[in-house]
C-alpha cells in the first residue's frame, strides 16, 4: 500500500483543530490540486469560496447546525458556476437557452464534488485533518445570500480542515459486496445477513460529536434519518430554479408510484 | 510537494490502455478506498457498477459516443443509491417519503463523485492512467437499462482505467483568480485580461482526442459547447422522475429572466 491509498484509507472527518494557521505555501498547493482536478468537457464549471470572514462563518454555522464550522481553520465551500460561462459567451453575444439548462447544474455540481474531494485528499497527504460540510445544504438560499452568490450558481459542498485537536475513531463502511456489483445492479445472496453484521458493527462505533455514545445500528440510522428529514433539504431544487436553472420537467408526465422496493421476500 | 500531490497535480486523462491487466491487488486496494470515501450523515447512498461485460462495454460506449470506452481495461460506473437505503427502511416497515426525496438524490450524487474521485487518484498514485467518462449522461435511460438500475438510483459517472498506452499533455486551467474567491463572488478587476491570456494558452494546447489538432481558445469552447448542446442532456431531471425521485418544485412560481449577468461595463 502506498502512501496516497494509506492516507484515503485512513480518512475521517476531523472536527476540533489546534487553530495553528496552515502555511502559505500549504494552502498554495491546496490550492493548485483544485485547480488541476478533472473537469466535465474542460468547462471549469465550478469555483470556490474561501471563508475568512468570522461574521459569514457564524452565519454558516447557523446554517450547518455545527458550531464547530467557526472553529475550522481553513474553510472553503465549493459551488456550481455555470455564472462565469454564461458572461463568457455572453461577452461573445452568446444567449443560448443552454447556458443555463440543468446539463450545466450537474456538471457544475461534479466539478464542485471531485475538486473538494481532491482539495481533502492533498490536505490529508499534509498531515491535516477536513471534514466535509453537506450541512449548508440545510438552506442553500441563505448560504446564495451569505455568500453573495451571482445567478447561475449553487452551493453544492463545503470542506473545513487545519491542524487535527483529535483523533476520532475510523467510522465503519458496509462490506463492499454491498455497493458494488458486476455489470448488473444486484445485491449479494446474502444480504441480509451481512447488514445484520454490519448493524453489530456500527453499535461498536463510538462518535465523537455525540459526546463519546456509541451510535445507532446503521439500519436504525437509515430509519432515523428518513423519519425526520430536514424541510428545506427536500425542497432543493426549488432553489435551484430560483437560481436561473431551466429544470425542464414535464408536469403532465405522470409520476409512477414506487410500489414495493426490496427484492427480498 | 509530496508524492500525492505531485500525483495530483500531473492528473490528466488516459484514453488508450496497454490491455495489461490490472492485479488483483490493485483493484482491491481501490475498491477498499471507495469503499472508505466520506460520504454524506454516514448514509453511503452510493455504488458502483463494475463493467467486465464487452456488450455492456460497446452499448456504453455508444451512449458515450467515445469507442475508447470499449478500450478502457477497467470500467467503473458510480451511482447515486437511495435504492438500498429504502430497501432497508422498507424491511423496517418505513415508508417514509423522504425516501425518494431530492434530499436523498443530491447526497447520493454527491457520494457517488467523492467515490469517484478518491478511486481516481488511488488508480494514478499506482502508476495506472484514468478517465472521467461524464458522457453516460448523454442519454441516461440507456444507461440505466444497460446496468439494470433499480428505482431511486442514478448513474453519475464512469472512470476508465488500465496500464497508460499514451502520455498526453497536461490541459491548463484558467488562473486560479478566476475561480477561487474571499468571502463572496467576485471577478478579480483583471478578468478580462485573464481570460485573454486563458484563451491563448489553450490555443497552444494539442488534444490526443482531435488527431493532435490545436484547441479552440476556451471562450470559442465554451460557445461552441452552448450553442450545440446534446438534447437529452439538458432534460436530465426527467429521468432523475421517472426513476422514482420526488422533484418538489412549484409549478406556479414564476421564473425569473436572467437578464444581464456580466458584470462588466
Amino acid at each position: 500500500m502506498n502512501q496516497t491509498i494509506k492516507h484515503q484509507m485512513e480518512h475521517r472527518s476531523i472536527r476540533e483543530f489546534s487553530g495553528e494557521p496552515v502555511s502559505d505555501a500549504m494552502l498554495k498547493s491546496i490550492f493548485e490540486v483544485a485547480n488541476q482536478t478533472a473537469t466535465s468537457t474542460g468547462m471549469q464549471s465550478s469555483s470556490i469560496i474561501r471563508v475568512t470572514d468570522p461574521t459569514k462563518k457564524a452565519a454558516l454555522a447557523e446554517v450547518c447546525k455545527q458550531p464547530y464550522v467557526m472553529r475550522t481553520t481553513e474553510l472553503l465551500i465549493f459551488i456550481v458556476d455555470a455564472y462565469r460561462n454564461a458572461v463568457i459567451a455572453e461577452q461573445n453575444n452568446v444567449f443560448a437557452e443552454s447556458r443555463a439548462d440543468m446539463d450545466r447544474f450537474f456538471q457544475g455540481w461534479t466539478d464542485a464534488t471531485l475538486m473538494a474531494q481532491n482539495v481533502t485528499t492533498a490536505v490529508e497527504s499534509l498531515g491535516l485533518g477536513a471534514v466535509f460540510f453537506g450541512s449548508i445544504l440545510n438552506d442553500p438560499a441563505a448560504v446564495i445570500k451569505i455568500l453573495d452568490l451571482p445567478k447561475l450558481t449553487f452551493p453544492v459542498v463545503g470542506v473545513g480542515f487545519g491542524w487535527p485537536a483529535q483523533e476520532p475513531q475510523l467510522k465503519p463502511r458496509m462490506p463492499l459486496s454491498m455497493k458494488l456489483f458486476e455489470n448488473s445492479y444486484q445485491f449479494p445472496v446474502d444480504v441480509e445477513k451481512k447488514l445484520v453484521e454490519y448493524d453489530k458493527v456500527m453499535q461498536t462505533y463510538y462518535d465523537l460529536r455525540d459526546a463519546n455514545k456509541r451510535v445507532d445500528s446503521f439500519s436504525l440510522q437509515v430509519v432515523k434519518r428518513l423519519e425526520n428529514p430536514i424541510e428545506k433539504r427536500g425542497t432543493i431544487l426549488q432553489v435551484v430554479q430560483d437560481q436561473g436553472f431551466n429544470l425542464k420537467v414535464s408536469a403532465s408526465r405522470p409520476k409512477e408510484e414506487l410500489g414495493k422496493l426490496s427484492p427480498f421476500t
